[in-house]
C-alpha cells in the first residue's frame, strides 16, 4: 500500500533542489534597497513601515494560524493540514517571490526586496492554500507542491491581465484571488479524481472537538479579516473606507449565518460547518468594492448575500454536484469563495453603475487597485461613459478569472495523475500517520499509572 | 422534552427580523464621511487609523477569541459557548450601532460612521458578553438575545448618566462596563431562576483538557488587555501610562493569583478556574485609573489587591451566595468583573483624594473618559475643592452603575422566564449536541481500520 | 511520596514575600516621566508609541501564548507547562525591573518607567523561558524560581559584559538570549540530574493532538518573529531590513526542515517535533546579523543552515548527549537555541569580514545593539582594521555567553537540589495532577447520561 522507496524521496528531493534554485536565484539578482542619506526619507519610511506592518502581521496570522486551524475539522487530519498549509505557504511565497523577480529583471535589472513584495507573493501564495481545500486529505504532499507550481505562475499572468490590462478595481482580491483560486481549485479535483464519485470516509466527519478547533479558525481569519482587504488601499480616506465595509460586511454575515443555517434545519440547530464557513463569506465578497464611494448599507447586504450564498450552497449545490459531475469539494471552496465571490464581482459593476458619475469621478484618485498600476493603465478609457465601461470590466475580468483558473486547473489536475506521484489509497485517507512519524502509545496507560489514571486516559 | 416547533423558528425569524430592521436604518440614516481633498488631512486620517487600528484589531481578538476561548472551561459545551458568544457580540454591536445612531440622528441628523463608532458599539456589545456568563450553559440563545436587547439601550443610558452627567473618569470602563454588566447579569439570574438552588451538572465539571483551553483564552485577554483599557484615552502621554498601568497590575494579579490560589488549597496545588480569572482581575481595577497622575506602585498594589479579592470570592463569597440566596454565576463574574471593579471604582476615588491638588490640576488636560465630553460637563465643577467633588462623583457613579444594572436586571430576567423562551430542560444543559448537529460517529472507528488505530481512537 | 507541608507553603510565601518587596521597591523608586506641555513633545511620543507598542504585544503574544502552547506537547502536563511559563515569564520580568531599577538608582536617582524598560525586562524573562526547557516536567515550581533567581541577574552581567564592554552587535538576541539561554538551562539540567541517566518516561510521548497544540505554539511564534528581532532596531531603514531578513530566514528555515525531517526518516515521514523546532531555528539564528548591511541572500541560506544543525541535532546529538554525558534536554533547546544561535555569532562575525570596509562604515550609523549604547563604546575602536576587530568581538561574545552561561547554570543547578526543594517522585513527573487540583470525574459519564452519550466520551 505503501509508496515505493523513490515516491518518498521525491517531495524532500525536490523541495531540496528548488531551495537551492532559490538561493542561487536570490544570490544572482535581489538587494536591499540602499539606504538613504537623508533624514525625513528615514522618518517617512519608518512612518510607512508603522502603517503597514501590523496589518502585514495580521494577514501572516491569517494564513499560518487562522486558516491552519480552520482545516483542522478533519479530526485525524489535523497535524498534517496545518502543515502542509504551512509549507505550501512557503513554498509558494518563495516561487512567486522567484517569478516576480525574474519578470521584474528581465524588465528593470537588479530586484530591491522590501515588504511591499513579500505582501504581493504572500497574497499569490493565499490562491494555492484556498484551491487545496477542494482536495484535502486526499492528496500527497507532493501532489500539492505540483498544484502550487503551477497555480503561482497562472494567477501572476491572470493578476496581470485582470489587473493592469483589463483594469478591474479589485482591492480586495475578490476576482484576481478568492474566483480564481476556487475555480482552479475546482477543476484540479475535477481531473484528478475523474468521473468516480468517492464514498464518505469513516475519518471524514468532524467531531464536536475537531469542529471547535476549525471554528476557533475562523474567528481568527474573520477578526483580521479587515486588514487583508485594507492592507493595500490608499493609506487615509480609502483604507478607512475598507476597513469599515469589511467589518460591516463580515458582522451581517455572522448573523445571516446563524439566521439561515437555523432555518435549514429541521430542528432549528446549527450546522458548524455552516458558522465556520458562512461568518466569512462577507470578506470574500467585499474585497471588489471595499474601498468604492458607497453607503454603509451596501456593505451589510452584501455580506448578508453573500451568508446566504454560502450556506445554501452548502446545503443544496455541493450535493447536487457531487452527484451531477462527481465533483469532490472537500472544504467546500465553492461554497465560500466561489459564490460570494461571483456575489462581490457583480456588486462591483452594479455599484460603478449606480455611484452617480459625478461621485464616481471624484472618488477616483482614491481608488488604487492591487497592481497598482491600473489607474494609469485605465486612465485613458474613463470619459463619458467610463462608468459603464468599467462595470463592463469587472464582468469581463470575472469572466477571464472563471474562465481561465478552471480551463488551467483541469490541466493542473490532470498532471497530478503522473503515476510517479501515487495518490494516498483510500484506506489511508484523512490520516496523519500517513505523513507523520507519531509515537505507539499502545501500552503507556499501562505503564506506571494507577487504574484512575488509566481509566482517565480512556474517557478523555 | 424539546421545545416545539414554532419556538425553534422564534431565533432565526427575531434575527431575520432584526438585521432586515438594521439595514432599513442604515440605508435611511447612515453614511462615510465625505472624503477631505486637502492632502494634509488624508495624511492625518491616515496617521490617526495608523494609531488607533492595530488596537481595534487587538480588542477583537480579544472578545472574538479570548472570550470565546475563556468560556469553553465546560467540556461538552465548547461550541456552544464560542458560538453564542460571537452571535451576541456581532448582534449586540449592530443594536448599539442602531441605537446610538437613532440619538445621533435626532439631534444631529445624518449619521457618519468611523471607527470610533465601532468602538464604542463594541464595548456597549462587551457588557452583553460578561453579563450572560452567569446564566452560560442553562439558557437558550433565544433568551441571551433577549437579554442583549434588553443591555444595550440600558448600558447607554447609564454611560450617559455615570460620564456625561456625573462626570466620573472611567477611560477603562472598570464602572461602566464592568460593575454594570456583572450586577446586570446577576440580576438577570436570580430573576430567570428564581429561589430554586441548582444541583450541580455532571457535565459542569471542566476537564484538564477544556481548563487548558479556557486558559489560553485568558492568556489572549491578558495580552491585549492594555490595548483594551488605552484605546480611547488622549494619544501621547496619557496613552503610555495607561499602557504602562495596565501591564504592572495585571503583572501582580498573575502573581499574586498563584500565590492566593495555592495559600487556601490544604495541599498547595492551584485551582484552574482561579488562574483563568484571578489573572485578569487587575485589568478590570485599574480600568477607572489607568491614565491618572498616579504612582506605578499604585497600579501593582491595585492589580494584586484585586487578585485576593477575585479568589477569595471564588472560595468563599460564590459559595455563600449560592447558599443564602440561590444565587447562580456560573462564570463567577462577580469575583472577576463585580469585586475588582468595586476595588478599582474606590482607588479611582482615592487616587483623586491622594493626587495633590496641584498634581491633579496639571493632569487635567490629558485626563479623557470615554465618552469625550465629560471633561467640558465637568469642566465648570473643578474649582478649589474639585478633588473632592470628582471624588464623590466616582463613588456616586459607581453606586448608580450597582443599582441601575441590578434592577434592570431583574426585569430583563424576568421577561426571560415568558413561556414562549422555553429554557432547556436540565438534562440537556451544558451540552452542544442541544444546539448543533453533531453527525453520530458511533459506527466510524469501526470501518476501514484496524484494531490499532480502534484502540488509538479509545485511548485518544 | 508528596512533599512535606513546608515545602508545599514554600512557594506561596517566598512568592508572596517577593511581591512585597516588589511594591516596596516601586514605592520607593520608580515613577513615571512627568508629561511634557509641549505639543510636538506630545506628538512625538503619541508617534513613537503607535510604532512601537503592536510590536511589544506581538512580543508578548509570543511569549505568553507561542511558547505556552509549544511547550503543551506533553500530553498530560499541558495545563503545568502553561501556567508554569506565565508565572516565569511575570515573576522574571518582575525581578528584572527591580534589578535594573536597582542599578539605575544608584547611578542615576529616580527611575522613569517606560514602555523600553518593560521590553528589556521581558528579554531578560524570555532567557528563563528557555532554560527551564531543559528540566520541563521534572522540576517543581519551586525549583523553577530558583532558576529565574538566578538566571536574570547573571543575565544582565552577561548582557552587559557582551553589549556595553565588548561592543558585541546583536539585535535580536542571538548571542546575548539563546546562546545564553540555551548553556545556562544545559548547566542547570547536568547539575541537578546529575551522573543518573533518565529512563523514557511514559507520560513523555507526545500523542498527535498534543503534537498539534504545540505546533500552533510554533506558528504563533514563526509569524510574530519579525516583532522580536525588530523591535530595538533604528526605526526606518534597519528595522525594515531586520523585518525582512528574519522574514526570509523564518520561511527558508520552514521549508528546509521539512527536507530534512523527510530525509533522515526511512519512510519519508515528517517527525512533529522536527516541525515544531526546525522551523524556528531560522529565528535563532538571524538575530545577530538582521539588522546588518548584507544581501537577502544571506538570512535565506542562514535560515537554512540553521533549521539543518536544528534537526541534524535532535537527530544525532540529542541522543548522544544523552548517552555519553547523561545529559537531560527534554525540549531539545540545545537544537533549537545552542546550535543554530552558534551558527548566527559566526555568521555576524562573517558578514561583518565580508562587508566592504566601504559598506560597513556607511552602515554604521544605522547598526543600534540592545543596550543601546554600544555604538558609543565601541565607537573609538573602529578604524583601519575596525571590521577585523569588530568580528573578534562577536566571536569572544559568544565565548562569553557559552562559558558564562554554563558555569552559572551549572551552580544555579546545583541549588535546586537543597533538600527543601523536593524534586517531583519521577512517577509524579509529567503529569498535571501534581499541581492543579483536578476535579474528579470518573462517575460523570454514568449520571443523567444515555449510553449513546457515555460511548460518545470513551470514543472522543
Amino acid at each position: 500500500a505503501l509508496p515505493p522507496a523513490c515516491t518518498r524521496r521525491l517531495l524532500p528531493l525536490s523541495l531540496g533542489l528548488f531551495q537551492g534554485a532559490l538561493l542561487l536565484f536570490f544570490a544572482l539578482f535581489v538587494t536591499y534597497n540602499k539606504p538613504s542619506a537623508r533624514a525625513e526619507d528615514a522618518s517617512l519610511l519608518a512612518n510607512e513601515l508603522h502603517g503597514i506592518f501590523p496589518l502585514f502581521q495580521d494577514i501572516q496570522v491569517m494564513l499560518v494560524v487562522g486558516l491552519g486551524l480552520l482545516l483542522t475539522f478533519l479530526p485525524r487530519y489535523g497535524l498534517s493540514a496545518v502543515t502542509h498549509n504551512f509549507l505550501l505557504l512557503n513554498f509558494s511565497m518563495q516561487w512567486a517571490l522567484v517569478l516576480q523577480g525574474l519578470l521584474h529583471h528581465l524588465q528593470h535589472g537588479q530586484v530591491h526586496l522590501d515588504l511591499h513584495n513579500l505582501l504581493t507573493a504572500e497574497f499569490a501564495a493565499v490562491t494555492v492554500l484556498i484551491s487545496v481545500g477542494a482536495v484535502l486529505g486526499r492528496t500527497s504532499p507532493c501532489q500539492l507542491l505540483i498544484v502550487a507550481a503551477c497555480e503561482v505562475p497562472i494567477y501572476l499572468a491572470s493578476e496581470w491581465a485582470i489587473i493592469t490590462r483589463l483594469g478591474v478595481l479589485d482591492v480586495g482580491g475578490t476576482i484576481t484571488i478568492h474566483v480564481f483560486s476556487c475555480y482552479f481549485g475546482l477543476g484540479v479535483s475535477k481531473a484528478l479524481f475523474g468521473a468516480a464519485r468517492q464514498a464518505v470516509h469513516p475519518k471524514e466527519t468532524p467531531t464536536p472537538r475537531s469542529d471547535l478547533q476549525s471554528l476557533v479558525g475562523t474567528l481568527i481569519l474573520w477578526v483580521f479579516w479587515p486588514s487583508f482587504v485594507a492592507v493595500l488601499c490608499q493609506p487615509g480616506d480609502a483604507q478607512h473606507r475598507a476597513i469599515l465595509n469589511t467589518f460591516l460586511a463580515m458582522s451581517a454575515s455572522a448573523v445571516t449565518t446563524m439566521v439561515v443555517s437555523s432555518l435549514l434545519e429541521r430542528d432549528g440547530k446549527l450546522s458548524p460547518g455552516h458558522v465556520q464557513n458562512g461568518s466569512l463569506a462577507g470578506g470574500v465578497a467585499i474585497g471588489a468594492v471595499a474601498d468604492m464611494a458607497m453607503l454603509p448599507v451596501a456593505a451589510l447586504a452584501l455580506g448578508s448575500l453573500s451568508a446566504v450564498a454560502c450556506i445554501l450552497g452548502f446545503r443544496f449545490l455541493t450535493p447536487l454536484l457531487a452527484r451531477k459531475l462527481a465533483l469532490q469539494d472537500q472544504c467546500g471552496i465553492h461554497n465560500l469563495h466561489g459564490l460570494p465571490g461571483i456575489l462581490g464581482a457583480v456588486a462591483s459593476a452594479v455599484a460603478i453603475l449606480v455611484a452617480s458619475e459625478d461621485t464616481f469621478r471624484s472618488h477616483l484618485p482614491q481608488v488604487s487597485p492591487v497592481g497598482g498600476n491600473a489607474s494609469e493603465a485605465a486612465g485613458g478609457q474613463w470619459g463619458g461613459s467610463g462608468a459603464g465601461r468599467q462595470a463592463l470590466c469587472q464582468v469581463a475580468g470575472l469572466a477571464v478569472a472563471i474562465g481561465g483558473s478552471l480551463l488551467a486547473g483541469l490541466l493542473a489536475g490532470t498532471a497530478l495523475r503522473l503515476p510517479c506521484l501515487a495518490r494516498p489509497p483510500e484506506r489511508l485517507c484523512f490520516d496523519d500517520s500517513q505523513y507523520f512519524k507519531i509515537e505507539d502509545q499502545a501500552e503507556s496507560p499501562g505503564l506506571g499509572s494507577t487504574a484512575e489514571e488509566g481509566a482517565l486516559a480512556l474517557k478523555e
